[in-house]
């Protein structure tokens, strides 16, 4: 089959051709891709920012958030079968140890991450197991959603777990309206009755929050936590979701939080600095989020079915994956890219 | 190896000799049988209560609270290795299902239940698979705590999810302290600072209830309503754990339960039967309880090591099943009978 | 000033002059009547079905679902000020008992129901305490949410309670939409991504479910248990919320449950009468519910003033009230009938 | 009466002749002072570091951590009577506001704090409201327990927040076994299966820690990270409970926790200071905590009187007071100084 891999760090990856995966264990399933997100990962991969981390040996196939249909089963997969779109989890769990039997399978001490440290999704097919693949509704095109499984996936983890301790009349704040943070819209619409209120730099994603839904946008011009103090009677809000976590939202962010509030940290760059007193006195709240569950990803999939999370791609077949690559870096594409195949 | 099978039912099982398992599958494990509970559904099975639920293929092995030692595993199991101690959870999972994923694993769709619709543990040898064996703290001889496998698995799992909610200054009432209240009885003195009242009909299992920690006891005689009302001025229970579900348990149970109070039902055997102006007037919520998660398993095996939980048996060599089972039947076995190969 | 009394049971309540009250304690709040929700209740009340329970002393003011603006406050009164509109929680509620203090103001021992147990509604003021009013945002229309107060909390307090355990892809099932069921179901579909089926013996109330959001509607025709597991793959609905809670419905509504599935008791009449054999083996759980908390009732004013909660009301003059109550005991009110004085 | 009141900042106290309080309002209590606990904050306070915070109009009677029995009580208090042994709350409530009526009055927005903002209990009486009195148990003398009204209760707040998360197994680290850390090491172990591992600098301290049921004692000598990686197998510990939060306490416990583990900040001085990306990689939380609420006293003061919580003190007479606050500023006091009139 063909497949973009990496064959030394610094230098363009290239399309090859490689020997077509088949299952070799009983839990494994092989997928035709659908589609492949291009990710800014893939970029700091090929400048070799993963290296040490991933100990990936090279060449190796890239590719994280991948969609397609099932072309093969080992002979012990019951949840899935040849012919079914899916999506897949970006982590292969282990199902064994106590992170994965308690649900948590983000935290498995024993995952492979493909496309991270095996090869992943750039290619004709792709190997992995069933414990990672999520049956799609018949009406989802792989190719559509298949950029909603990392970070999609990492704002529906986030808001869901916001959701579920906010109550109607609360006010949650998220901060910046991204490439996360409008995911994070749509799904908080779906899930919560509270006021989301959207604040960006950017005057066209605020226009864009608006569109999905969020009740009140605020432009990031230096008045932001004013405004937010001002919407809730100098309170501040039950929640931040911070899908920036870098260049002063966290600054900010604690000071539109309310006593006992909790700040999502989502997006990540910069730090949090802030003294024990403060959090102790206002008893607030620091929350970690990661990419979601198994079972996040089955939920997030339910409301891309319904229509209530989208988002816009811009397809390459994957022998133009390096004009895929280079738009991203020149900022050129709208949404997300999607390799198909 | 050699093994006690039902050959036919209202027949006696025999010892027989049977190919010794091996790993047919990657995630399969063999266990070498340190001690086998013998329990009082295995005289049901023998009379046939169980042939169409379970519609297991006869001749069989039973037997369904197992532990002992890793004798041999399958090429992708990773959590023990040839030589631990381990004790087997009741259900050999799929790991795939919605519920796997989600850590309620009992509630598995694809699930199967050696010693029930397998080949179980009355034998030298026993195939499960790596998502059943929870390594033994080497402190442990798999002998003692076999039984802990199903019955008392059963009792952490209800007792740890009425703890999750009593506070100090609860009062939390046992009604049964025999094979089920007396662990639970211990594990509710591990995990929770709320008082324990144990009732029950016998003084013999009452004394044996304050020795294991039980704050108040009262004997059922008819007077043990009013007496729960009188410990908590009137207000009843915050929780009821129910170890005996029949026989006029349900009815004061239902009596002894504050408002918006919780009922647990854990034994079996009667009914539920309560006007629903009843349960909307006061609150009241009841609560069913199978057998616990994988995890619950970890966990209890954590307070038998640490000598928090502790159970009565007497052993029997394997070829003395017969007698270990009449001797059940005839109400002679203090604790649990444990078949020893 | 004018309020409606009974002064016998089994006798018409008349319309009389009786002093205003005036607060009397400095946590008192005196309440002009704007609307004066006419319940079922109070045909029961007339009947004397309530004076055992109730005890209270004749004559009195009937009258339970009130709203109206502040007209009065006592010394110690800080959230509200004359003028205010507001709606009446139900309870006046102590705030010093353990219940109050964990915001489970339901369960108060110490408090008493306007209405019911003390002067009510059906009159042109009513004395109460700062703890049972809840500031109404300026768009609403007092008399339009009187009738939320009771009725309409109860279904925010059960459905509020399913939502939070309930996630997208999930189904519950709402047995009954009538007058608790159809607030239940706008409530429903304000709170959780999951989907709604609706069964009812009605069509119209089904036609009604349908524009009010119910994803699915069953007409109950002895063909709804069988209908439900269609819809769920032969599992069953995660949750029964029952509006009903009689003539069949508890017995349809347990084989519509899945496995660890919630049973939210609301509606009543009937009984629950299930095996325990059938809670533990499947462990399921039945969930009482009473009326919602204060902190629910101002949640439920948020969804009302956002126009999520709708009620349809038929206004009567004060001095009509026993035309309203005829109307009632005929079955000529659409929605719910109010008193404005 | 005789009260210790602050003249000036930066002056000593003196004791002087003062009305004897009176309840003014329903709700409100007299308390006759058993014992006032004598705090490092009181010093503070003196020194004026608390001028602007508090906005206190001088003079007032300092003293925050007050027990005794109640002498007189307003016409609306239903709790107390004459007589009763009580400890305060730190904060007399509104009763009112939506954080109230939610049961975390510590949030509530409206509420006075004696000895801070308002006359204390260096005193022979003390007015408060029937909000802030929890009735002791009989057995239990006001002076042995009220310097548990403050830091105690922080300490119960933050380590039942911890036990509700905590299972068999799983392992705590204690930062700090001093004067918030020893009473938390004792809830901790009446509440928590869980295993305790407690750090401290001083040997006394962890002679105490272990005599108070500290699993595992460490010497907090720069190997303390190193030695909790190793008691957890690499993986770190669930929950680091930080009595500390100053001079490296933070930067060590980050450390110490596990992937997807909790950081209850508890003491203060130090900051936070953590890249956003170890916060996501990992998925970690800091906890905030403040004082706990008023049923978290409750349940303390049930763990006091079961004796499972104990405090060592040094009685000194309410005019000796200044000898008391020159021998805590000395360190001359083992445990708690307490004044009693």
């Amino acid at each position: 089959m063909k497949a973009v891999r990496l064959v030394g760090y610094e230098q363009q990856p290239q399309l090859m051709d490689v020997p077509d995966p088949t299952p070799s264990s009983p839990l494994d399933v092989v997928i035709r891709i659908g589609g492949a997100g291009v990710c800014r990962t893939d970029l700091h991969i090929i400048e070799g920012q993963w290296e040490e981390k991933s100990g990936v040996a090279l060449p190796y196939t890239i590719g994280h958030e991948n969609a397609g249909w099932v072309e093969a089963v080992g002979s012990a997969v019951t949840n899935v079968k040849p012919g079914d779109p899916v999506i897949l989890h970006p982590l292969a769990t282990c199902g064994l140890c106590r992170a994965c039997r308690a649900g948590d399978d983000v935290h498995c001490v024993n995952s492979s991450f493909p496309g991270i440290d095996s090869d992943g999704g750039y290619a004709e097919y792709l190997r992995t197991t069933a414990r990672s693949v999520v049956r799609l509704d018949d009406s989802l095109e792989p190719a559509d959603v298949a950029a909603l499984a990392d970070a999609g996936l990492t704002a529906y983890h986030a808001v869901a777990k916001a959701a579920r301790v906010l109550r109607p009349g609360d006010t949650a704040v998220a901060i910046g309206a991204g490439g996360l943070g409008h995911i994070g819209i749509q799904v908080f619409k779906a899930l919560s009755p509270a006021r989301l209120v959207v604040v960006d730099r950017s005057p066209e994603a605020l226009e864009l929050a608006s569109e999905l839904g969020a009740d009140v946008t605020l432009r990031a011009d230096g008045t932001q936590v004013e405004a937010i103090q001002e919407l809730t009677q100098g309170n501040g809000a039950e929640a931040i979701l911070d899908f920036v976590g870098e260049g002063g939202a966290v600054e900010d962010g604690v000071q539109m939080l309310r006593r006992a509030g909790n700040y999502y940290v989502i997006g990540y760059g910069g730090e949090i600095r802030v003294p024990t007193i403060d959090v102790i006195s206002t008893e607030i709240n620091f929350i970690g989020n990661l990419v979601g569950s198994y079972n996040d990803l089955v939920e997030l999939m339910v409301l891309a079915a319904e229509d209530r999370v989208r988002l816009h791609t811009q397809r390459y077949a994957l022998s133009d994956f390096q004009k895929a690559l280079d738009d991203l870096d020149a900022g050129l594409v709208r949404g997300r890219a999607i390799l198909v195949p």
